[in-house]
């Protein structure tokens, strides 16, 4: 089965044109059925001069979402490109979303467009990263909720857990919470109760896990609230501008050093390259009842290709059916006579 | 007036060793009395050999506080390091304590020992990194609370602009506040609230910042709460080695590329060291009533060397004098009826 992914051409600081271009370039090579979602006129200028492409279709939304929209405008303007293309997957004429988009604006329209998965009380979104040796480790929730319950935190563990086994194949993917401290007891009131709730689960749960531990390997599946969760994507992010900027100054300083950046040149890029998590297709939105993969906004053409790379991985690993499963495993919460509040 | 600087010789991973080194190097080259607090026998064994050193003396502490110990373990160890060392500067015989030791410990027995600042409700450990335009921005809370409220959060962004102010001498420093957008509105309930009370402030507030700002020079003073800023501290540890990691991979790899590497070696090291926060002294207590310089765990000798040196300037510079004015002049909470909880 081809997958067939919508676009949101409309979505990202380099829209349309970066879009398209990403798009172009996951047509050629990705093996996938695209449908570029967006005001037609601005998508046909983008395509002009190029041949028809096989598997690419264009679908007119003529609304555009301001970067800064609330819920409501979300749910006012059904002709926005993220609207229109999230429909598609919802009634099935798509496999897959994926935009450069505003997060917040992508989710509420996702939660109002395909619903939650069974069992999940709030989506989280994920994304991969590298670590010192070789192995990727998955960081959820990295920003969909600004404040999360241990309940919540509980969910996204099993649903990292579940994309981990299912994608890389892992056995018993270790899962850790991230705090500011190994012990048990270390950390805010949200981490400690979270922590509580995992040593019961049948996670392979390896307890909490520092900031440094990320880049470590020492597990696979980290565990964080959306806060802390989109803190630590973007100070990696400027830890790794800040670096290359400190680098390229050394590397210009003398004649000597500049033959040396030469020699070193095209590798230091590839681990430029590696240090992007906007690489490995921007991050996944887990929990809604469909794919949908929401690409940085400074996303150029590279990243928007990585993007539709990963929704395409994510349909053909049938990642929404293992979180389905997943969910419904989720042991309810115990007790103490607390109600389970579902926005 | 010389500086009165108490190390405890038994916090760290490397205590007492490389504690003791590290004073042999501030005794040296620092211009201050240094006082090493902890088990005289080891100390003086770390010293054999060593002529004697003027403005150096020993004051023996049989007893030492574990890693984990609990706030009742350190109100029960009169005899630990840590609180004879901090009664030395209660009782006014020192002025300033270093330690390498736990930070929940220091904290929990600076608050026994020193007491508060009046008008401070919670400590926050504060820690200065560099930015990509060579100037310092000051990030607090960075782990002394695992919760904060808002009120709190305003009390440090006043403390850490004050210090910025006299040690660097700003004239309004620009005050950042930490979270997931740039808009008022963006983030967990804790800054939203926060944020308010900043705009209403008479600091010089900057609004939100996201964590790739925090390197790009757009503020002078970070502030964010002790769980979010410990994270943010230790991911930026992590990144630092992940990169030279990949960095010494890439080194390694050719005969052509070690060539380049011997030729820019020297400056690499440099970048290393700009970018290692323990560089920069650890990190300050602020809002107790006295100069307390907390150095990372692992802290070697160099890093002890910082830290004392911090503690010096901060004793020079009159900080915890300054950070009284300024807690005066904080605006008490706006009514609503709610109590201010001091615990």
């Amino acid at each position: 089965m081809t997958a067939r992914i919508v676009v949101d051409v409309m979505g990202g600081d380099n829209a349309p044109h970066e879009i398209v271009a990403g798009a172009l370039m996951a047509a050629g090579g990705l093996g996938c059925e695209l449908i570029l979602v967006g005001r037609e006129a601005w998508i046909l200028q983008e395509l002009q001069g190029t041949a028809e492409i096989p598997g690419l279709r264009v679908v007119n939304a003529p609304d555009v979402i301001e970067m800064d929209a609330s819920i409501d405008t979300v749910r006012a303007r059904p002709e926005a490109s993220i609207n229109v293309g999230l429909q598609l997957v919802k009634r099935g004429e798509a496999d897959a979303f994926v935009t450069a988009g505003n997060t917040g604006a992508t989710m509420a329209a996702a939660l109002l467009g395909l619903g939650r998965i069974k069992g999940i009380s709030r989506p989280a979104l994920a994304t991969v990263f590298p670590t010192a040796t070789g192995q990727i480790c998955i960081y959820l929730d990295v920003g969909a909720n600004a404040d999360s319950k241990p309940r919540q935190l509980v969910q996204f563990a099993y649903m990292g857990a579940a994309y981990m086994e299912r994608t890389y194949g892992l056995s018993g993917p270790r899962v850790g919470l991230l705090s500011i401290g190994e012990e048990d007891t270390k950390g805010s009131q949200v981490v400690i109760e979270t922590n509580a709730e995992l040593r019961e689960s049948r996670l392979n749960f390896s307890g909490n896990i520092e900031g440094r531990d990320l880049m470590q390997g020492v597990v696979d599946v980290a565990v964080m609230d959306g806060f802390t969760g989109n803190v630590v994507l973007k100070t990696i992010e400027g830890m790794a501008e800040l670096m290359f900027n400190e680098l390229r100054q050394v590397v210009e300083r003398t004649p000597w050093n500049r033959a040396a950046g030469l020699i070193l040149m095209s590798e230091l890029r590839k681990v430029r390259r590696r240090l992007d998590y906007t690489e490995y297709g921007g991050a996944q939105l887990f929990g809604v009842d469909g794919v949908v993969v929401i690409g940085h906004g400074r996303s150029n053409a590279r990243a928007v290709f990585s993007a539709i790379k990963a929704a395409r991985d994510a349909v053909q690993n049938g990642v929404v059916e293992v979180l389905r499963e997943v969910a419904e495993e989720i042991p309810a919460k115990r007790g103490r006579g607390e109600a389970e509040v579902e926005e």
